[in-house]
């Protein structure tokens, strides 16, 4: 196989998988989306799922090299998928196992982690020294860069963002907690939000989008109310990273400006040191959908140097 | 001057000044403890005592190198004093102006920053990989350490966790915002609490710790109240960071166990994903109010490696 043998990058998310063909300049030449299995289904499944992905996606030719973002803990080793609440994986050695049944190297990273690693190296934060990547969908999950490396904190769960309180007693949380801010900023804060302003209540959060977008003012008030919310967390997470830029990507964050505007009056209003500071740029992602399997490719190159 | 000169660190704080001399191991030989001028005086006047207390610790002999710990925003290159509210600091070239005075290379820090560095360098967090050190007294500075690294932010302010908000629309801050943590961890916060729960009004906030110590009720609640709001402000840094330590340190931060096991026990309960991870360790700082003062010496060696 030549040295620009194209790598295969995956995500594997809890409702969909996808695979794709990434060649050298980090563009996605063709892809393959299926249903994620079902957790009940076992771990073996799922990696059967991945292993055809891979196969179908690369046309039978072994790749160099796959990356694998999936929306789960992953050890500090990148070894192990410790805990995902909508995939099978319960401490699992996936690295491994993959890496085993697809005859390449194999670099498994957390979904958020690897699209800020993404953005930071192919997207909208390509320039920046230090970033702070959310993915704001179901929920907010988040990837920190500093001085060009991934934090990846001491068990590998650093940029937890979404748990972060942002209400004591607040909103209960699935995760057992209150107040946590994916409560106020994600899809369902959207849809809560929209109705609590007189908005059609049959609207999913993209509904939502699309009536803002027209001028409706209950989904306007709710993207208003949202983008607040992701604002006064971002005070936090400014406030202890110091990042240059914020890029705010996923479903949700896809809204744009309707979100950042409000965000970014929150930061220039009541950031530590406001006056003399810069507030840190907030932009919408660059990469789309395809942030997570296009950083765990870039992951995978820089882990394995040699392959491909 | 031999190779084994001692270094000088110096500590500016908002009410004394204090510059000591430090051997190799990292400890201090003897120290000078001033009154920081107040800020009205201007730059030249702290300067001016700065010299004084260095040329005073140091027997009139230039030190190798000078490491400041200053209560002051510094900036990215560690060359000026941006702002301080309590000294007379507004930009001006400090560590130049000190170096060129004092004749030997000068390392300014924030304050903040020098403790966690010197926690991790010498003290509480010397075999972690990463760790978060806070300093609570009047406020909650703080620092960062991750991979052997300080995490310095952009713009030299990483590690603000002092105006984390906490709770929205919450207590009134002198930075301007609401419900920043400071407002409800510091000494100011114990001594509220400690009058909310039946305290003698006329405690300072050592006075509580001491009632405390002697079994008195309203004291006990006013550090259970105090801890569990650290804990509460720690889900934030833990959340984002995931660092395997937490050092607290400061005036109020060594009442030890009256406020460290409550935050314990609120991030055993509500830290994200706490069934699948260790919590990190929160330990009392080991450095007292040196720590400042030896972390700038460190950073100072780590700087100017060719001197003394």
């Amino acid at each position: 196989m030549g040295a620009t043998a194209p790598d295969v990058g995956v995500d594997v998310g809890g409702t969909t998988l996808t695979a794709a063909l990434v060649d050298r300049r980090g563009v996605v030449l063709r892809d393959v989306v299926i249903p994620t299995p079902r957790p009940e289904g076992g771990a073996r499944v799922l990696e059967d799922r991945i292993v055809e992905a891979v196969d179908r996606v690369s046309g039978g030719t072994v790749p160099p090299r796959v990356g694998v973002a999936a929306a789960a803990f992953i050890s500090r080793d990148r070894e192990r998928a410790t805990y995902a609440p909508h995939l099978a994986w319960r401490g699992e050695p996936v690295a491994r196992t993959l890496s085993e049944r697809i005859g390449a190297p194999v670099l498994l990273e957390n979904d958020a982690t690897c699209a800020a690693w993404g953005e930071a190296t192919l997207g909208a934060a390509a320039l920046a020294d230090s970033s702070i990547t959310l993915t704001v969908g179901t929920g907010i999950g988040g990837g920190i860069v500093v001085g060009g490396d991934l934090l990846r904190g001491s068990q590998g769960m650093a940029g937890e963002f979404g748990h972060v309180r942002v209400v004591p007693d607040g909103r209960r949380c699935p995760c057992g907690a209150r107040g946590c801010w994916e409560r106020y900023v994600s899809a369902g804060a959207l849809v809560e939000a929209s109705r609590r302003h007189g908005g059609d209540h049959s609207w999913t959060a993209q509904q939502v989008g699309v009536a803002a977008e027209a001028g409706d003012s209950a989904a306007l008030a709710a993207f208003a109310e949202v983008g607040a919310w992701l604002g006064t967390g971002l005070l936090a997470a400014v406030a202890v990273i110091d990042p240059s830029v914020i890029v705010v990507g996923g479903g949700v964050g896809g809204a744009g400006e309707l979100l950042l505007a409000p965000a970014r009056r929150v930061l220039a209003r009541d950031l530590v040191g406001a006056p003399h500071r810069e507030a840190p740029r907030v932009v919408s992602a660059a990469l789309g959908n395809a942030a997570g399997l296009l950083g765990a490719v870039m992951l995978a190159r820089d882990a394995f140097l040699g392959s491909g």
